[in-house]
């Protein structure tokens, strides 16, 4: 599948360091943006912009919070743009210099729907200072129809350059990307349209392609599936179906055999029977990244049981 | 999606086999069978019915075999009917009981493309005793246009139940199993049309779901997703699908927790990148698994460069 407009962001760093609290270390990061660089991927995402007023740097690794001369010890510019995330309500607006002065080229805006409005002032804000910009509807698998309209409308008024589907809870099928692809693309005419899904039911590559076939061309993967609870889309199966020559997914190879193998083995994102579930029904994983931890200590039957009785969508 | 056509049959014991010689203790099988029975499956795979003159059955479990005296130790008649695979060339035509003295009420005749004639004079023999009979075409990534189309003709003037897409190499895309599925119902009309995947790619389940949309009926699946190399559809994620009120995924998550999250760490099918990289590729799966085995003894980058030199499509 070649198509000009496809751009493939990298988001294994942001996305998973909500695994680990974004302790990567430097070596291995430095690494990390030399292969992803040469492996051809356009976008590599370090990690958020948090507010250190609101999180304290001392519990977290540094891909939390991007500061500029921590992006520099490892990486640099190149033909890969890097991307950050920031959160509505999470975010401090002086965190941000004017983008000739950064490395970073692109903002990502997360929030759910109700906060749309906030999303757009955070979003004018870093778009003022010259910086690309994004906003990533988070949890559109829990949206009223008229609110999620009235965002993707009001997002068409802005002069930022993207806006994502987001399946946070790993809940749709094929059918729904295509319904959600139809109406962002509708709704928000004239901007690139994203994909970011996740794996609980292992349906985050294959809803890719699906969005793809449907004109999407913003594309969210990690390496080795890497993020929150079951993760995302595989950087190196998107590759191989992309096929587009100025990828090569060699470098993306050498990077999952030295670090995500045994990373995966700790981390425990992927396939696993707490995350299908909550997947399945539509839910948060928060509770099943507690079952993974051990904190439930339910069987399988009792922890789907449970949720199937919670009423919170 | 609910159509009352829609059959699911469980290969667990039958694919998942390949990866321990069909080692699984009557104990277990017996516990499988029951909860299989419980959950709604329509048809549960024991297993092949391999030639003993060709095997020695002291190399491998009982389930290579599906002598009828090993069935009756663990499983008997109800609602889920029995079915077994047998292999062209592979098979003693006069291992089949007729079908009213058998436990077994679906016989699954697996070949690939230029065996087919030899497929259908199995499957008449089969079909004389009284069973059900589908034919299995297999590694239909690798086939001849035209030999596909000619074997299908041949598969219409049957009075088989049946005839399986499969996916032996983890290969197909959505547009794939699209166009497959339409080809199938064009050329086999009035045939049930089943769907057989491997996960190679994270797909299994995706083109399950593709070729359900596109009318296909027969739908394998097996528990955790067990089977060659990467697996199969997971039946737990495809019982959700459905949301048919004749299944229930409880007794399947029972069997996942008891016996199939210990078994996958040991046995070591689903997402690993050799196996992804054989699906990409279009590949027999018996290099990844000779590579995981560590039989091959190089890296992921090496094992890719050394598969895209073979020209063995």
């Amino acid at each position: 599948m070649y198509r000009r407009e496809i751009k493939v962001l990298d988001c294994t760093l942001r996305d998973g360091g909500l695994m680990n609290d974004w302790h990567f270390d430097k070596a291995m990061v430095k690494d990390l943006f030399d292969n992803l660089a040469k492996a051809g991927v356009d976008y590599i995402e370090m990690g958020y912009r948090a507010d250190k007023k609101q999180y304290n740097p001392k519990d977290f690794g540094p891909w939390r919070f991007c500061d500029e001369e921590d992006l520099r010890e490892v990486a640099y510019a190149c033909d890969s743009k890097i991307s950050i995330m920031c959160d509505v309500d999470r975010t401090d607006y002086d965190a941000f210099l004017p983008a000739k002065d950064s490395l970073v080229k692109m903002v990502r805006v997360a929030c759910y729907v109700p906060d749309i409005d906030k999303a757009i002032h955070l979003g004018n804000h870093v778009k003022s200072l010259g910086y690309e910009v994004t906003v990533n509807i988070m949890a559109v698998s829990h949206a009223l129809e008229p609110d999620l309209d009235e965002a993707l409308t009001q997002l068409a008024d802005t002069d930022f350059e993207g806006v994502y589907i987001v399946d946070s809870f790993g809940y749709f099928y094929s059918e729904q990307i295509h319904y959600l692809a139809h109406k962002y693309m509708k709704l928000v005419p004239g901007k690139q349209i994203g994909i970011h899904c996740h794996n609980n039911q292992q349906l985050a590559f294959a809803n890719t392609i699906e969005a793809i076939i449907k004109g999407v061309n913003l594309l969210d993967a990690s390496i080795y599936g890497i993020g929150r609870a079951a993760g995302n889309c595989p950087l190196e199966l998107l590759m191989a179906f992309l096929k587009n020559p100025k990828f090569d997914v060699r470098p993306v190879l050498d990077l999952i055999q030295k670090y995500f193998v045994d990373m995966k083995k700790e981390l425990r994102w992927g396939y696993e029977m707490p995350y299908a579930i909550t997947g399945v029904l539509n839910k948060h994983p928060r509770a099943a990244m507690a079952f993974m931890k051990g904190v439930h200590g339910s069987t399988y039957r009792e922890f789907y049981e449970e949720l199937l009785s919670v009423d919170d969508t």
